[in-house]
């Protein structure tokens, strides 16, 4: 394909509205001109949004397909998210709910590192759901957080991750906190090879501090020993992930955080697709596990937005690897069945505050985690 | 104040149910784990999030106050934006509708560098709206842009601002560009300042590049002649305003674009307030001028919403000094005057494709702007 798409929802009266709306996307996100002053050559026939095509789809939405050529983004994903939807964003009854990526995107935009294969090798986890304990609550020092990532990891999870509101406040800043929790995950690791174990722990701090410190607080975890990092693209912006995907010098896995993201997908009238923000929009940054959350807990997210959440995640034809989708938010070890039918395998199960409840025994349950995923 | 305090609307069933959603509110923004959890001492007494009070509002709504120690945010505003409403942003029926900040707050994040009286010596305008054309489209060569920028700048605009969708693309790359626009807008002033004019234009180029080269990127434009910058914090963070504003190297005026951010306001039920988000977090962040959507434009804003965008901007009481709001998006000239009896004086007033219809006689434009904005 020479150009790349978006595939949006629109909400119109009927097909002629339908097709106004598109044609309005097309310039609002390219030149942001009326129609009648684009000039002819280069700038209609290369940099416009092209509308490929808009179906009815219900009584009350269109499908409108746009095509985009590369020069109108660029090399970087801001740009790539101002033509995908910019300006649109703040149009009401347009949601962008799949991209079709072509070529060009995937020349540049070449997607995760690591992705589903590639965590099965860091983790030796050959098969089975992973445990994923979220080491928290802020305010808690370095050295009780160390505590809490040793005697999970020791227990057998497989991801230990930082909770996104671990920044870098005084109570535990950031590189003190991610070496003492690197090395207590690294110890354990140490341990569990020392008994047989053929899997081990990765340590996924979270990245707290300035978005322009992202590079450095990473490649600072990277040599602390770290085996991973958590972002936040909703405060970070998608290209913060991007930028660390894509660096020569940073080689870890990069979990993504779905925290001040929710307005994107809560309305089905504007903004993303739960599939495109949490599926196609994480490959595209490079994400190697895209955090959301889980339906039925404290969050509103429906069976079938889940799913297509993992397809997303999970499809062979998306951008790049296929990823793991994670799903979290108040999930508690009584639901891990549930979940691991709707989820299957390639899956990180996040459990966070519930633990806490285990106290000093929060390796009992790691243990009734895995238990429960491999039953 | 201790502690400084968000405002939240709140969708519920009555009081109970209303302070129900506040303190789950306060527990998910900070310590994220259940009530029961939470540790006593610092933790509880000082990092979790305390609701202050619960007041109906109308039928179905309450304001919820929730007060938060400096603590649990550190210095960074990615953080703050966390506590603000991270993970809240994910529920419906939560809206945040104001910032209050405390001491604390005031001495990590002072705001804006030049504001509204600072804008005022530095266009050397000192009373009437700005006109503020937008250099467009995306496409176009340097050359062709930097002549717009001459011909506008020379017909006395006030700010000459970038199309936000010119990033760093192959047509008009950013480094190429900005030199070549700036130039030709300070030759314009040097011969408005011969034929004896005491007001200036400000060239604004757009941030178009990697979140993590902003710094580099702005510094270039100050060095290559430069008056401000503009930035799209939906696409590179909120704080990408905040480091700039408070980089001492960096001492021009930044302006804030709305791109991207729409879905954070669309809905009464989720996200932010107007006020709060173009008002309130473009203050907190350091923006000196706030783009928002006309009403009555291509985008929905109502009149009551376009309003208090501009009250939280004007506000002498906010965060900081109080800061420009510049309605743009689909404006035309015959509107100006309905606009200025809206925005008054301390407004940016912004005009973009239609001005091209002028050709290159978009300086008549330029004076029919101003004409209609002192008459």
């Amino acid at each position: 394909m020479e150009r790349f798409e978006v595939t949006y929802r629109l909400f119109a009266d009927d097909q002629a509205d339908a097709e106004g709306r598109a044609a309005n996307i097309a310039l609002e996100d390219t030149v942001e001109i009326p129609r009648d002053v684009v000039p002819s050559g280069y700038i209609e026939d290369v940099v416009l949004g092209r509308v490929e095509s808009v179906t009815p789809e219900t009584e009350t939405t269109w499908l409108g397909r746009i095509s985009y050529h590369i020069d109108a983004v660029g090399r970087e994903l801001p740009q790539l998210l101002n033509v995908v939807l910019g300006n649109a964003s703040i149009l009401k009854g347009v949601k962008a709910i799949a991209f079709t990526p072509n070529e060009d995107i995937k020349a540049r935009f070449p997607g995760a590192q690591y992705g589903r294969e590639g965590l099965r090798q860091l983790t030796g986890r050959k098969t089975g759901g992973y445990v994923c304990p979220v080491i928290k609550p802020q305010g808690s020092s370095a050295e009780q957080l160390a505590k809490l990532c040793y005697l999970t990891a020791r227990a057998g999870a497989d991801i230990v991750k930082e909770d996104h509101g671990l920044a870098n406040q005084d109570a535990a800043p950031f590189r003190e906190r991610v070496k003492l929790c690197a090395d207590a995950v690294n110890r354990s690791n140490a341990e569990r090879g020392d008994a047989g174990e053929t899997t081990k722990s990765l340590y996924l701090p979270n990245i707290g501090g300035h978005g322009d410190q992202v590079r450095e607080l990473a490649l600072y975890a990277q040599e602390a020993g770290a085996h991973g990092v958590l972002l936040i693209p909703g405060l970070l912006g998608f290209d913060a992930i991007n930028r660390l995907a894509q660096d020569p010098d940073f080689k870890l896995p990069i979990m993504a955080h779905p925290s001040h993201l929710g307005p994107y997908v809560l309305s089905p009238e504007f903004g993303y697709g739960h599939g495109m923000l949490f599926g196609d929009l994480m490959r595209l940054a490079g994400a190697d596990i895209s955090v959301f959350p889980n339906h039925g807990g404290r969050f509103g997210f429906s069976i079938g937005e889940c799913e297509e959440i993992v397809s997303r995640c999970h499809s062979e034809d998306g951008l790049g690897r296929s990823i793991l989708p994670s799903p979290g938010g108040g999930m508690s070890l009584d639901r891990l069945g549930d979940m691991k039918k709707l989820y299957g395998e390639d899956c990180v199960y996040l459990l966070g505050g519930s633990l806490l409840r285990f106290g000093d025994k929060i390796g009992d349950a790691i243990h009734q985690m895995r238990t429960a995923l491999d039953s």
